[in-house]
């Protein structure tokens, strides 16, 4: 890593810059697919599932004896860590239930807002080397909270047609109702419009490679929404002297792991520190399984060392990371004035693992400086607010002067008519 | 409107069917000028709006002067009425404000949610023969609410490069931060990319026509967020024989009056209900300055007669209408089975507009059946989740080794490793 000393403010959007990608060609990958799912549903589903993943699959739903099946093959251990990440998982989230909020706004003009499920929601779980499970844990949890009637899951087969144990338990044991061995593109298009067996959703949630994320941004141009947009995974750190460089050269390090464009950033104001860490990455790199993975990110990523806290909170706002660490003797100074940040882990001891795992917080979050405005996924990503009002006659009679005068005032005389004759009608 | 008998469950598909819209030729448009506007900024903002707005224009900005001026020339029956919306909107909005949510997951594991403003934010109100300053209303207050620091104001110049004083008086009542006169599809482009005068935002809110709409989608290329796809207005009433049919027909032609392609759909158990509306619709039309409007909007809508209230409930739930008013002896059924509305007027005294104007909730809704995952723009519009954890040494005692197992099977040693130096820490 690259220790940068004091740049100067000009230089900041270059040293934070994101590394860009270009989707132009994706993009009509994924309308060609689409457009046959479309008109070719489960047959063109498959049909992609063997170009891509390379089997040819009779049926694309998981059975009831596949999921009977898995959760036998599942360790005792992994369940336990699973069943406690869970917990967790679960009173965090159930903690964000909000109950309905009701304003008389005015005498007789009673409002309220509630939370109602999405009936429908996909969840999206990528395959390749390692099984995500996780990730069902973070989406299943609320879903099932949230009250949605269906749960839908997608993930693709392994070469043999089977999906990894550990996926299957997972999502039977948070309540996800049909699992399909689908991924890619597929997967997004046949929950965007449906197919013989997968089932339209009305919201997609879940991470991908670029063909994924592409697929799911294409997607709300047909009546589904997605949970955010996504870019590759980022840890940003700010930390003093009080910081432990071992622990934070691991952190780094498991940011690093996740793929070699992963984001990385140190931000220090303490040189001393910047070349501890510098030096103990370069120790721990060693042993990682991931070494060469690792080391591509970590060769992209840079230390910042500024001159004082004020600068160091300038710097985190202005590049909004997916996960901050922050190790300082002003801890409360960054907690209170943070703007841009998608998950914060404070102290030596809250490394991010805990949160991508089993503190109980979501994993799903904004990345690409959507922090700036996107929320992680949340129990409230899985609802939507509706609006209520009951109005009495001595109500209208309140406000329903104002209502007229601005509906005039608008040029929307059939706005102020239907106010008027219920008016007049009372008159009388 | 044709009234049309208990329709088989087939047919209701079709006849809930909205008009869809190509937008194909648009989007080449909007990539065009998004292209310009992003190399040449002010000048090819200028060069728009004089193209489409027939005005050439010295200054964007909306001077202190122009503002100062306005609000003398809006009467005061106006601003009277503007404040009795004011002080409903902002007493509904404040309400929703929701406290950090704070759980200890484990001992020695907290875990908190806190919300906080975006940033900057931009607020889109379209020109035309109604100045919308009711939009205003309903964005810039939640906006300041929030604590959105930049609110930002993009509306059409008139033919003489003026603003209507009502949109000035009422930008300026709300806490608008700076207005410009721009429109359309470059109104957006500025807002997105930023230009020498006007700045980059975070999201953007407001309505618009095609234009305006298919820019929104596209700006979400760019790193900017919208508050929601947009489409025509809507309007789903249920009632029974205990409302008035002259209210009714009032409130489906204060829909129909917003433009030929809004949607008005009467859904009844009374075929006598069915036939008065009808009825009264023609009779209340006749003298609408919109006339025309209404009429088109009119003729293209139905009005369904059902058999009972359940299969009302499911017509709706499959429609997901934007506003759905109900007048029901059975209301509490009704409330308690929705799933997929906007905002509802319940009663023979909440009129659309209502919403619309000054009752306090707020008219920016999901239309086109978003209803089913999207929320209405509220207090958390304007705001972004963050969550916070801080893990003592006995909290990752507790939990580190549910992590360890997990990031393990996962495949992740890295993120392993991050848990396992702190323990193993921990233990000498």
């Amino acid at each position: 890593m690259k220790i940068i000393e004091n740049p100067s403010r000009e230089t900041w959007a270059e040293l934070l810059q994101r590394p860009t990608q270009s989707v132009k060609d994706i993009e009509e990958t994924v309308n060609e697919i689409f457009s046959e799912i479309r008109q070719k549903g489960d047959w063109a589903v498959t049909k992609y599932t063997n170009l891509f993943d390379g089997v040819s699959l009779q049926m694309l739903k998981v059975s009831e004896n596949e999921i009977k099946e898995a959760t036998t093959l599942v360790d005792s251990e992994l369940v336990a860590a699973i069943e406690t990440a869970k917990k967790n998982i679960e009173s965090f989230h159930k903690a964000q239930k909000t109950e309905k909020i009701t304003v008389e706004t005015a005498p007789g003009v009673q409002c309220w807002m509630e939370k109602r499920p999405i009936e429908k929601v996909g969840l999206y779980i990528p395959g390749g080397s390692a099984p995500l499970f996780s990730t069902i844990l973070m989406l299943a949890i609320p879903a099932r909270l949230a009250g949605c009637k269906e749960i839908v899951l997608c993930t693709p087969p392994n070469k043999d047609g089977s999906i990894n144990p550990a996926i299957l338990y997972t999502a039977k044991l948070c309540g996800v109702t049909q699992i399909f061995k689908v991924g890619g593109i597929q997967a997004i298009g046949a929950m965007t419009f449906g197919t013989e067996s997968i089932p339209q959703v009305f919201k997609i949630f879940g991470p991908g490679n670029q063909f994924v994320t592409v697929a799911k941004q294409l997607a709300t141009k047909y009546q589904v929404a997605i949970d955010m947009p996504a870019g590759p995974s980022e840890l940003m750190i700010f930390a003093d002297e009080t910081a432990n460089p071992s622990f934070l050269a691991s952190d780094l390090l498991s940011q690093a792991e996740h793929g070699p464009d992963s984001q990385v950033l140190l931000v220090t104001t303490s040189m001393n520190i910047a070349k501890m860490v510098q030096n103990e990455i370069k120790v721990q790199v060693e042993v990682l399984e991931r070494k060469n993975i690792a080391n591509q990110s970590i060769n992209n990523s840079k230390i910042l060392v500024l001159e004082d806290d004020e600068t160091a909170l300038e710097v985190i706002n202005d590049y909004g990371p997916e996960h901050l660490i922050i190790v300082s003797k002003n801890e409360d100074f960054f907690v209170s004035n943070l703007s841009n940040a998608g998950s914060v882990f404070l102290g030596n001891y809250t490394p991010e693992s805990a949160g991508d795992y089993a503190s109980g917080t979501n994993h799903t979050l904004p990345t690409n400086g959507y922090a700036k405005q996107y929320s992680g996924v949340n129990l409230d990503s899985f609802m939507k607010s509706m609006t209520f009002q009951k109005i009495t006659e001595k109500g209208i009679q309140n406000i329903g002067n104002a209502i007229e005068r601005m509906a005039e005032a608008e040029g929307l005389q059939a706005h102020k008519n239907a106010v008027t004759l219920r008016l007049n009608y009372l008159k009388d």
